[in-house]
């Protein structure tokens, strides 16, 4: 495993981090064979948040937790608040709220991260502020970020905070690469060109605030992966291709095109399997060139101009 | 009633202005009722432009402020300039003529608010600067603003300018809601997700410009009112459902939802009809819950992410 | 001609630049003719880049430099970097290695300036600081700019020079005009409103960064001259009824038309041929009026709201 430092904080992370939305469908010896998986292959964070599994993937780990209490001081546990059934909440209520009851699920007395999970367009800033204050002056959250925020979204609730926003948390990968597009297509008459992450990969670089990348092999949340997809055919020879060169998995090599990019994104990965994380965490050791990575990114059938 | 104040001025204004629009629909007597219905229910701002009813709606208005030399000191008057036959011009020239000519109609001799109405490509900002110093030096304009304008618009135009503009007039509401669409559609690969505001409504909290919104009830300029239309009729059912609970109409229910947002928005209703704009006032007793705000942007038929 | 005074800079330039890309094309007589001609009506501005012709155009323009050892003086030339066979190449190694092939091509010692042709995601700023810190110590580069860039992407490059970029060379046309159409539709639901070049055109006002119009005759890369074409007749016809009124060419009326711009905008003119580079440079003795810039921008079929 590699590792980065985290501007403005004290924190050091694994590349991967180990995406724990689908710990609820494990047993607790699964999930406790995964954690453990990850944590012997050197990953040290646990993305969360209150509303994977209805709680239930919080509940695993922190049974998990409890079973083996050396285990939280040697890890980074991160969750997120803000959704709810059928709208987005980021009031001062809704935020303690929140974190209690996920610190009571992970049998833990602090998180390391809190994030605000989706932008509640009703947020009053203010709000988020005193809720951040008081769940760092309780000792329950040490560094706050964000999760599928623009610049301007991160710049409005930064303007109200004492301290810098660590991470936003966006899916990206050579499919879904729409901060990508944006970039090459400035001025052009076409849909790659359109401007919808608010050039928030610039801005992320600018401002030292580290990017999180979920769902790395997922075209989009209703469509499943792109690997071994049809519509991906050109995409899934060069990732075949480009593995067997390094001697990874296609899957590795899609994560390692996340890890190519100097913004030093870390990518959180989602699967349930020890043996697919083993297979994945590969993708930290190699470093592809600058041609594999564009050649990728064409083979998609997106097109430079 | 209620109030906002409004930063970098002096200016106290009713949540509800008056769009004065379609003043020139009406006779001198109906115009004069509207106006008194409108301070009765303690709405004082009226809002005009240059080129509404082509002058005709500012000089009604100023027949009645003739008739009744008391109202003048008891109301904002604010009115626009920059859109000619076929082009935009925010040339000083144009300025300066077209606030004389709103002066003379509205039988005043001040203005409290300018706007320009629509962004000219080919301003020359000192120009602007030059026209805005000079009417400030004759006390013929106390503030400015803009309106259909962006952040970054707003910005050069600001950065030549040695006061505050306070204003930006845009189309919004629950169904016109594109400022809306894109906080909640960052990075995904839809057309809610485009950003075609330039993060307007972010950019006027974090630098304290006042939103007005323009045609709270219509689809578009030409697609008319949402109101009762087949299209959004989950919408409508909403409304009512809504309205009934709180024993206001449907219109001051979809008011009430551009008054819910924590940007403090002045909604500029333009109806002719003292019934009406009875109606509608009492949009500003009522704030909608948050779950309301959600239920009713997602009978639109939009979605969150 | 007329010039323009480039801010952060001790450059000069002419209204329009010679665009060499198909210098390529000519025999060596043929660009020394054209390269003269240029000269003879006042343009200093001499827009080159590795690419071009394969390395090909700026080898002919060398050995017109070497068979006329006076000229080196009178002239700017520009060249670019960046773009090799399949992908962007920003790195510290191509930008250095780019140059020195541009130098030796050119028979020069020095570039006045160097623009970073298109953006590489995979940039490491601070290697293009090196690159530039190097080339500047070196007395091979006078100052530097971009091209096909948008607002933040010149801010993150900017954020680790420490000179002023000076120019961005980007598409601009009374047809391709993404950056006015966006200007003119903020907040509404058309394909017109959507941002595509980040704001560039206020963005490079307020940071006076000149922006130069490459193709200003051309749809687009692949769709060939607006000039003239069918799908353009109402233009067509504009450019003609307004070219007669002025005496010059319609394509020096098309010129015209981006000249006009408050943001002092120099054009780039690609033409191989002496007798229509004469036609054009006509363009800078005339000053459309607003309204036949608008005029003229409507004519292609666009709207103001």
């Amino acid at each position: 495993m590699k590792y980065y430092e985290i501007p403005n904080s004290n924190l050091i992370v694994s590349k991967l981090a180990l995406g724990c939305m689908r710990l609820a469908e494990l047993s607790f010896e699964e999930a406790e064979k995964l954690i453990y998986t990850a944590r012997e292959w050197g990953i040290n964070v646990f993305d969360h948040a209150d509303i994977y599994g209805n709680g239930k993937s919080e509940t695993i780990f922190g049974e998990v937790l409890k079973k083996n209490p050396t285990l939280r001081k040697q890890i980074i546990i991160q969750t997120k608040c803000g959704i709810k059934e059928g709208y987005y909440d980021s009031s001062e209520e809704h935020i303690l709220a929140s974190v209690n009851a996920s610190l009571e699920r992970l049998n833990t007395d602090y998180l390391d991260v809190l994030l605000i999970h989706r932008p509640d367009a009703l947020t009053d800033f203010s709000e988020v502020a005193k809720a951040f204050k008081i769940l760092r002056g309780e000792k329950k959250v040490k560094f706050f970020g964000v999760s599928n925020m623009n610049s301007i979204q991160i710049e409005i609730l930064q303007k109200h905070l004492p301290n810098k926003l660590i991470f936003n948390q966006l899916h990206f990968n050579v499919v879904h690469s729409l901060m990508i597009d944006e970039i090459f297509n400035v001025n052009i008459a076409n849909d790659y060109a359109v401007n919808r992450t608010g050039d928030i990969l610039d801005y992320m670089r600018i401002n030292d605030i580290t990017m999180q990348a979920w769902s790395p092999l997922q075209i989009s949340l209703t469509k499943g992966t792109y690997l071994d997809h049809p519509d991906y055919l050109k995409l899934n020879q060069k990732l075949h291709e480009i593995g067997t060169k390094y001697g990874i998995s296609p899957a590795a090599v899609a994560v390692a095109w996340i890890l190519r990019h100097p913004a030093q994104i870390q990518v959180v990965v989602g699967t349930t399997k020890p043996a697919s994380l083993r297979e994945l965490v590969k993708a930290v050791d190699i470093e592809l060139t600058k041609e594999e990575w564009y050649d990728l990114y064409l083979s998609v059938g997106k097109k430079l101009p």
